[in-house]
């Protein structure tokens, strides 16, 4: 079994890869903690405890950053245009939720879920990494005691999606991820390398609709904006981001990787690139030297990875 | 026939761009300019001079920039690695020359010759942008004037030579490039994309000195250098990056380009980098809006680009 904690800020992908780790039979989800991004935090944490209202996950939710690690950093506009207003595709989420969030924040949450497990949490990131780095920030001996840590976003050898060579998560907090990426534990980059040649189409999601019931139905619901968006990019269907990180998790064979220090560019016009120097190549002395190698996935079987998130979400016809 | 100003730092695979420009039969080579990179400003020039000299150059030689567009940016070393001592493979180059420098700045010479012949001049520069963005500063006015640019820097889609983003020449002098990549004029980038797949192996070269008599015996004696350095990265071969410049000039037809706006990345961990927004693609509003598209090479013909290079410097068998 693996212990999650699934960082997020649903987010339309971001429901689905919520879903995957819940029915899982490999995964034991711990904790669940929001982030702002795809909206505000208060968005984010309503959609997140909404969603463990319907879908009956017993994990918490606690609620995280509101803003970069750099205060100073101008805010943005959450994107409106690919997830919706309320970050759900414009499906209706009552106001009220049964479920409360956990009293402390995401980072206060992470750490002490890994200091009351050590070796054992497994962090997979989907949003921003502003909760991450603020986890890193108050307790840094939390990176020694973290069995590994997936990421979805950045672009290594492929454009970016914000910029032309930025990916949306890593540019809306980039001190964040360079915290994140140059700290001293095992972590797994997932980003649009692979995630963006893993589309799963319109009629895909209707049949696993027919088959999962209504908990899928709802994801196929809240999927149909995104869809709509993703138009321009893939035919009648949607890029599953999110849910590849946590494919990963229980199948890393399905990726190929490449190992090096990675660094992300913080400022200037390459702001929220990332960057990795991989451990066979060399160059004069460079920013990259003394940080850890790291996992940068650039190769995925996306036939068998679009089986197996199908197999998890709805049974076999 | 081209008139061409070839702006170049020799260096090794500088030499053979020049004997292939003077050699050509469509090339008229009405100028060379010198620029610092592969040596000092000094070697650079006296290197072109001698060039001129063995090889029976009649273009003039204006000596350019020994430093940065920015001359608080830090100088840097010579790769006396790559290119020897002398720039030249450590081959023996007499301390005196027979031909003199023309009196002119490189810079003032290009815009002399642009001005004096508008629509007509090709620059081919495959050293640092220092002199072009000179001109460019002195001058804007010859950006309307100048037929083509072709650039020998930067790297796309595939990694650096100098840091795992970014090129030599560009890295070398970023405010320069940026300033010339975002310039009004025609302006191809011929880069590691590209040149990175043309090695020319150490029996082609002996094949083509004794084919070629003395002029490219020199080529391939100061070559040696330049191959036991390039033996990290192809077997017994040299890489011939700055004659890719020169082949696009006169078969254009053997590279795939892509058309986009450009900018380079004058500071941070990306330093150097070259960064295209392809006209196709989208993205929110960013600093690549409102400059003019350039084509960057993002494939070519090899087997048919040495060959030509082939036949150019050495009559067939
Ligand atoms: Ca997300
Ligand atoms: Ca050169």
């Amino acid at each position: 079994m693996h212990k999650v904690i699934f960082d997020t800020d649903p987010g339309i992908d971001d429901a689905m890869a919520l879903l995957f780790l819940h029915q899982h039979p490999q995964v034991d989800l711990v904790g669940i903690t929001t982030v702002f991004g795809n909206g505000t935090i208060d968005t984010t944490t309503h959609n997140a405890l909404y969603l463990k209202d319907v879908w009956n996950i017993s994990a918490p939710v606690a609620k995280g950053a509101g803003v970069t690690l750099n205060p100073q950093r101008p805010a943005g506009e959450p994107p409106r245009m690919v997830h919706g207003d309320n970050a759900l595709g414009n499906v209706e989420v009552p106001e009220a939720t049964l479920s409360q969030p956990d009293g402390r924040s995401a980072h206060r949450f992470i750490i002490d879920m890994v200091r009351a497990d050590p070796g054992e949490i497994t962090i997979i990131a989907v949003g921003r990494m502003t909760n991450l780095a603020l986890a890193l920030r108050e307790d840094p001996g939390i990176a020694g005691l973290v069995k590994q840590v997936i990421i979805m976003g950045g672009a290594f050898t492929v454009p970016g999606n914000v910029t032309p060579v930025a990916e949306a998560n890593i540019w809306g907090d980039p001190e964040a991820a360079d915290a994140v990426f140059t700290a001293p534990w095992k972590l797994v980059v997932v980003g649009l390398d692979v995630t963006m040649q893993t589309a799963m189409s319109r009629s895909h999601l209707a049949g696993l609709a027919a088959r999962g019931g209504r908990r899928v139905e709802l994801l196929a619901a809240i999927s149909d904006f995104y869809i709509d968006f993703y138009s321009r990019f893939v035919d009648n269907a949607m890029v599953i981001h999110d849910s590849c990180a946590c494919v990963y998790l229980v199948a890393p064979e399905l990726f190929q990787t490449r190992s090096g220090a990675m660094r992300v560019v913080t400022d200037g016009i390459a702001i929220g690139q990332t960057i990795q120097k991989p451990d066979d190549r060399f160059f004069p002395p460079s920013p990259w030297d003394n940080h850890p190698s790291q996992l940068a996935c650039v190769g995925i079987e996306v036939k068998k990875v679009l089986e197996l998130i199908d197999h998890t979400l709805a049974p076999q016809a």
